[in-house]
């Protein structure tokens, strides 16, 4: 079964992908920043217990028997967190066969449940998260306050739990050096842009994700449909700088984008960050035309096959160097 | 009749081109330096009097008729100096169709013969110029001195006359930053060693022009003997370091290479310069076996065809940026 990030059918100029993830909680027992290995280790035998009778095949990460370069390469596939990679409690994660679903136990809340697709597919993402979470609302008891809704560890989260995010790229956003502006503005509309991994992380290739900051006092579907109001007028103005961009620069724009595909088919060492850029630079071409029969689930694919910990794992290439060389026959691979 | 640089037999991996020239000055004639309008006709008069039974077909240039960019593009192919397609006096230039053998007439001298071969080649061009040289020689009355030989403008082309140039691609000692050393050891054995356009001009694209420093006190065979003996001390060396590059560098190496070569295959804007030095990677690829399918005359081909002067008459594209635009498509059309 495809991989989210290898979905052939999925596809879309700007957003890259759509993840949704819900924050829980089980009522009688001390929320993650304060509770023993005992509570820990209860908390997974009682989702591991509501699991088993679901619908899903679901691979079953014990994190403490999982290596770091594993972990790293979950990351990457964005199917755990950077910070659920290096808890110390016990951990598990459940990622379904398509690794559409992962469920994180002993995060930040007890569970989390998250829905990737690529591209913008915030419909199917809720519709399939929502299973998820009424089956367990059905197995578990989640701690819940009447008023303001599901009880999480952290603040922000309270309410719906529910944070969207869509990694979006934005390279003509970004080459007309319009970020800043449109970044505040969508600030104050309760909107988050952050870099590729989620807070604290930087942009590279262009790539950003765009979130809701609040979670409480409004049902998921109106928390959806503002953000999605937001996404989209982002993406309008992204698709109408990639014109004006193409009008002004014409020739010095094809070169960029003609040469990067040149290197990435050509190269035989290359860093992460060169990849990424160049990938930027190819998946702009493709949006505006210039490029052929190069689908974007292929640079998807190839943007998560040559990340650092998928090197390292897939090949045992640790020594950066030697990563080097072998992302460039990995990329090679893929588009040749 | 393919030209010089396109001649698909002809290929070294170090001399890209053996060029000889003969100084020669009539007798009688105020030389060049000190001659009136009528004395230059004068001796135009003579040579195409001389040539019109010459088994050879000649275009014939009459230089006040020639358009600054004919003359540039005739100096980017090394059948006429630059100092030649700056002169005031009545000039002409005969080039024969397949552009071995150019005749200058009313350059620093009288008369200068030059024969051009792609790769090293002394002895077919020494044969060729020899026979031009005594063909003039029986119809027209030389300028020579008994002890001294032929008596030219400049003294340091007193006696035998003759040049040999040979434009010899030296990345390897370039890179590995030997040059210097070697250029002054060079220098020693009465070996001159300059830029790409000779005297005064710079290397670009590692090309250098390698040639004899004295005319005077040796035979012909003499000096082109010495000199081919340091040649080949040069292309040794350099033979010597592209070995020693490659497994230093290896994959560094590779990736340069196969990047310049992507790049040369899909660029849409490109320099001159950057033109120069992507060939030169390319070059050195195919010389140390790299690349396959990319022969000599081809690059030789891709280095004239994309010069400058030759884009501005070629195809009228006298301003530089769009004058960049062709040349990247020049470049995509003759390595596609």
């Amino acid at each position: 079964m495809a991989k989210w990030f290898c979905d052939a059918n999925a596809g879309d100029d700007v957003v890259i992908s759509t993840r949704i993830r819900l924050a829980r909680n089980l009522k009688g027992i001390p929320f993650p920043g304060a509770m023993t290995q005992k509570d820990a280790l209860l908390v997974i035998e009682k989702v591991e217990h509501a699991l088993e009778e679901m619908n899903y095949t679901f691979t079953r990460l014990d994190m403490s028997k999982t290596s770091p370069a594993q972990k790293q390469k979950l990351v990457e596939e964005r199917l755990i967190s950077p910070a659920f990679a290096k808890s110390t409690l016990p951990c598990a994660a459940y990622i379904s066969e398509d690794e559409c679903i992962s469920i994180m136990v002993n995060e930040e809340d007890h569970i989390r449940i998250q829905c990737i697709y690529a591209g913008y597919e915030s419909k199917k993402a809720y519709e399939l998260i929502s299973k998820v979470d009424d089956y367990f609302a059905e197995k578990l008891d989640y701690a819940m306050h009447e008023k303001y809704g599901y009880l999480t560890s952290c603040l922000t989260n309270v309410g719906t739990g529910m944070r969207i995010s869509y990694m979006v790229h934005l390279p003509s956003i970004v080459m007309t050096g319009a970020s800043d502006s449109i970044f505040s503005t969508v600030g104050k509309m309760g909107v988050t842009v952050r870099g590729m991994y989620g807070e604290g992380t930087k942009s590279s290739g262009n790539i950003f994700q765009i979130s809701n900051q609040t979670t409480l006092g409004r049902s998921e579907v109106e928390i959806a449909d503002s953000l999605n109001e937001t996404l989209e007028k982002v993406i309008e103005k992204e698709r109408e700088l990639r014109t004006k961009l193409s009008q002004k620069q014409g020739a010095i724009l094809e070169d960029r984008i003609f040469r990067s595909l040149a290197i990435l088919k050509s190269a035989r060492v290359i860093s992460g960050k060169e990849t990424l850029e160049r990938i930027s630079d190819v998946r702009l071409g493709v949006g505006i035309g210039l490029i052929d029969g190069v689908e974007y689930s292929k640079l998807n694919n190839i943007m998560i096959i040559s990340s650092p910990a998928h090197i390292a794992f897939d090949y045992g290439e640790e020594d950066p160097s030697s990563r080097d060389i072998k992302r460039a026959q990995i990329i090679r691979d893929a588009l040749n």
